[in-house]
């Protein structure tokens, strides 16, 4: 059976067709400047030699356009990989907030949907692309059934003590204020991953996705979450690309009140001028790293500053799990910079915690799972590439076989 | 010698004589009310049979009018316990904010006093009464040497990742923004008390100190702490009697975004009506306690959630410390509430930590440093009472001796 998993964000539609048995992707791609002018959807489909790429550039107005434009590629008889629409009986879409309702993937009904919009208060930015996506979605591929997978859902187990927030009860029992955690589908997948390579139904595990957003989670013998460092929104925690992760709330009541900003521009420098864009000049981490072998001083700071943090919630979540089996670096940073993995590990002999250097470095950018422990380490270290569509894929899979 | 040693408050006045060489307290009071109708003095000296106690009811308009009335009870031929106020020699202040400039303790000069001045913005409610008290001591005491003992100065020693937030740059080198610390006074003394009692000069430790504030410390084998809960002020960190400790910052944004409030409003919410207050209904561990062993849901939650939160900077600080030799609890809670000490150090097998829970029940409210690990804990867990009076007593004697 294929799978076709949407990703919609509010001028992006990113999608993969999945044939769940092989797990082979058939096609993917990525819509851009839905809505504004100059649309462009960059498509790639397999072929016998890899993929081949079409782009396609005319103007995108709407998701459903870009729907519309989507299936024609899909269905093209030179870049296509199904003969129509009909092909596709299940559709797995992204949601990103889940609320404390959706606890699991869900078959999307109207009550379904009614219900993603009651969360966009919560999910300002994802939630209302999600659904654009889904109806365009539901328009074009009528006969789907149209499957939603929350990035929320992982954290349903957290426990009240790491879920609540230290305020008064009634912003969490009339206001819904708690950490919901984010980049489930992600945390998820490559706990499963490891489960399987490491031979372990009751792994003990630390994931840490280190993305242009940045988060860990604490997941126990059962596989469930019991704790993760993003919370209400995607703000705190580890530091980010642009975002500042866990600051001292005095600090944005003296930024309003005796620097004179205000609350808006607070909030748009801790989102988006902070993390390593704030401390050392470049959102992108290859930027900084090259930065810091040339000896600047403030790219070595921000790598410092992002591995502590790193290496704290290590330290938390160990305690908080009672001792762990297993680390696992994922995404972006996670999968591609060996120094952030290096700093993060290192020192913690103490907590049985030691990376094999040579292996670090030798297997940066690895596209399949490997381990990067020393031979004495206690704790297993893994390198697991993430594929969430393909958790995605799976979960929708699971759900309507 | 006899050193004097004053904490001022923006309304009270907390004084203590201590003999530096026998560590024993002569006399010791608190000043109520000043500035505000219905003062009140308790005044408590040292007798043959322990502290006789005189209460003077009288109005105390001004710090200086308090100064005066103590010098009378410390005269007095009844309750005074010096002849005159010229054989104090040295004074010792309790100055809440050194900022960047204070990192040890400094004799007093107009300089100094400019200085401290200069720092009131980060410090709106304590620095203003600390300067106060100093004033009305140099009228009152003018042949005495006057120190300034910082509560932020034995945070000095963290490194800059410990130290910085992920936030622009200029924030910290135009505005100062960063790291402080708070109970400084009181980490330190208790560690090095934790150095004499465990007979070892080069202890790795975390410091505890649960007050109706609370703090964390990381301190190092060379007595250098390299991290610490409380912030750029008195907000992030553990929960304690009202305030919050961590929270994510897209908090404060929704609170006043979507739910209305104003900035102030969640200021005085985050500091006055959250942490234990908020949550359990009381900022009194005691209420909290009692409610819990009577089976209520909200004060279990509390001590719960409280406790967890310390067992995570124990992790954190473990990490970053690479193993630790004790833990030190110190101060309201951490030498009176054997609950919140016993479920801190639950399930920490892993991290080499075990308490003895009957020691740890037997020692509550102890008065003396007392172990309480079990047999097989690699860590010492240590219940040292604090003493910043007299730590501050001993900074004041070794800086002008």
């Amino acid at each position: 059976m294929n799978i076709l998993v949407i990703n919609a964000g509010s001028s992006s539609l990113k999608y993969q067709i999945i044939n769940i048995l092989s797990q082979q992707v058939l096609a993917k791609g990525l819509a851009e400047r839905i809505g504004i002018e100059g649309g462009r959807i960059k498509h790639q489909y397999a072929t016998n030699e890899g993929f081949g790429e079409y782009i396609l550039e005319e103007n995108l107005p709407e998701h459903a356009t870009a729907f519309e434009a989507i299936t024609g590629l899909l269905t093209h008889p030179d870049f296509g990989v199904i003969e129509n629409p009909e092909s596709i009986k299940a559709i797995g879409h992204r949601v990103v907030h889940g609320g404390e309702k959706f606890t699991k993937t869900q078959i999307i009904t109207p009550e379904v949907k009614e219900a993603i919009k009651t969360l966009i208060p919560l999910a300002p930015l994802h939630n209302p692309a999600n659904l654009i996506g889904i109806e365009a979605s539901e328009k074009f591929f009528p006969n789907a059934v149209q499957v939603a997978v929350f990035d929320t859902a992982f954290f349903a187990t957290l426990p009240e003590h790491a879920y609540r927030y230290a305020i008064p009860k009634k912003f969490y029992t009339d206001n819904s204020i708690r950490v919901y955690g984010f980049h489930g589908t992600s945390h998820k997948f490559v706990y499963n991953e490891a489960k399987k390579i490491l031979k372990n139904d009751h792994l003990k595990a630390i994931t840490i996705h280190l993305g242009n957003g940045a988060s860990m989670a604490a997941v126990n013998e059962n596989g469930e979450s019991i704790d993760t460092t993003l919370g209400f929104g995607p703000l705190c925690g580890l530091a980010m690309g642009t975002r500042s992760g866990d600051i001292d709330p005095s600090v944005i009541f003296y930024m309003v009140e005796e620097l004179g900003f205000s609350l808006q521009e607070v909030k748009n420098i801790l989102n988006k001028e902070s993390g390593m864009l704030g401390l050392g000049g470049s959102s992108d981490a290859r930027d900084i790293n090259e930065k810091c072998e040339q000896g600047d001083a403030d790219a070595k700071l921000t790598l410092e500053l992002y591995t502590y943090r790193i290496k704290k919630y290590i330290g938390s979540y160990f305690a908080a799990l009672n001792g762990i089996d297993t680390i696992i670096f994922t995404a972006g940073l996670g999968e591609n910079d060996a120094v952030v993995r290096s700093w993060s590990c290192k020192n913690l002999e103490a907590l049985g915690i030691k990376l094999d250097e040579e292996a670090n470095v030798k297997f940066n950018h690895t596209k399949v799972p490997v381990e990067i422990q020393a031979p004495e380490s206690k704790v297993k270290i893994l390198i697991i590439p993430t594929n969430e569509e393909l958790e995605i894929a799976q979960q929708t899979y699971e759900l309507i076989k």
